[in-house]
């Protein structure tokens, strides 16, 4: 079996260039087993597989030497696994979902990602990630997902107003987080048929015209010291409580 | 004003030592104005106090350059303010405390501080690490804590079990969340007058000695399709259904 030993090989160089969001027009990466995994069950389509001598048995993968390996991973200790997957052709529209997560120029990669995955754990059937939030396929989000991409369809959106008022043409019920104890508390809730929770950016929350077009507004009541929490643990706590008995 | 412009200086290598946690036997570093000020309205002790020209006006404060800032620094865009402050002398008994978190083993200093964090903005009154979790004054524990520890006590304890006896002794009901169905759906909890709550490693969840010590074990119900949360969304998720209404 031939193997890749040099970082200056093309595939490599431009398998590399995948971890920089200009240029995943068609494909991106995945590390580690476990993603690989997941990607597998989904039916994902490959476009090529690296791998160490350790994962020299997995179908179709292109043995690379221990150094090109770390040369293309992004973690400090790679697993040996690399798979360039390609985006799915088709999607859902985030129109036809029953209770959709909207994230809302959220930025750091690890929120988004461990949002997404809470989403999968709770049962909600899409994610719309909109413009100014951290790329879904940038490597940190992957792998604070954990493969929740392969479970569930995740939409990126450029123009969330225009999201919005779509979304509630359809008689789907907006409802946003917010800091406000003026609003309501997330505990008293009725849960809609249809509705997508939408969580604001770390340090602005939502949007002020997000404030003014969503149909509820809601808070989490915090009896402690503290000003705020982590918009993934906030997150976490509201979709939780809008899950199915 | 006499302002230290050399890497070189002892004070300033002294004081850089702090990031390592063999060197932090009296006090620690925090950066930035915000946990600064949470320092000062907490009445902490502070040793020195580095800041660039920006800061120059704060009390007792050391002018530094730009360059012995980022020296000094942990992140890549510093503040231009790191103070240097004393452990606080005495402590308060965690067996003294009636709502306490336990983190056993918990490795990740983002999941540690956010913990915390939680645990401040829920009202409860302590928070435990036990040996083997992330340092509570590692850089980026500080920074995901946002100003907890100032708030509320925490305890380092490298004897967990030997803990959990002493908080059985005292009356205190332990809950400790696990994966298992098997154990009691966490909205079922009847809260207790004076509890524990104890969450297990990212990977391998509490140890198996707990389980058994434990009074209650606890699982969150996860309609969806991943196959676990983050260990901060669940902490936040269980604290927020024990906090009072």
């Amino acid at each position: 079996m031939a193997i890749i030993s040099s970082k200056d090989n093309k595939r490599i160089k431009d398998a590399k260039k995948l971890y920089q969001k200009k240029y995943r027009t068609t494909s991106y990466l995945i590390e580690g087993l476990h993603l690989y995994q997941e990607a597998v069950q989904a039916g994902a389509r490959f476009k090529q597989i690296f791998v160490t001598e350790k994962f020299a048995h997995i179908p179709e993968a292109t043995l690379v030497s221990q150094e090109v390996m770390r040369f293309l991973s992004d973690t400090e200790t790679p697993q040996g696994l690399i798979a360039e997957v390609a985006f799915p052709s088709c999607h859902e529209q985030a129109e036809e979902l029953q209770k959709v997560l909207i994230l809302e120029n959220v930025q750091d990669p690890g929120n988004v990602g461990t949002m997404i995955r809470t989403a999968d754990a709770a049962g909600f059937d899409g994610v719309v990630v909109t413009g100014g939030s951290a790329d879904i396929y940038a490597p940190k989000v992957l792998r604070t997902m954990q493969g929740a991409h392969f479970h569930l369809p995740i939409f990126q959106e450029n123009e969330a107003q225009a999201l919005y008022q779509r979304l509630k043409a359809q008689d789907m019920t907006l409802i946003a987080t917010t800091l406000s104890p003026a609003s309501v508390d997330y505990r008293k809730l009725v849960r809609p048929e249809k509705f997508a929770l939408i969580m604001g950016n770390e340090g602005a929350g939502i949007a002020s015209e997000t404030e003014k077009t969503a149909d509820i507004l809601a808070h989490i009541v915090m009896p402690g010291r503290a000003e705020s929490l982590n918009v993934a643990v906030a997150a976490g706590i509201v979709m939780f409580s809008l899950t199915d008995d």
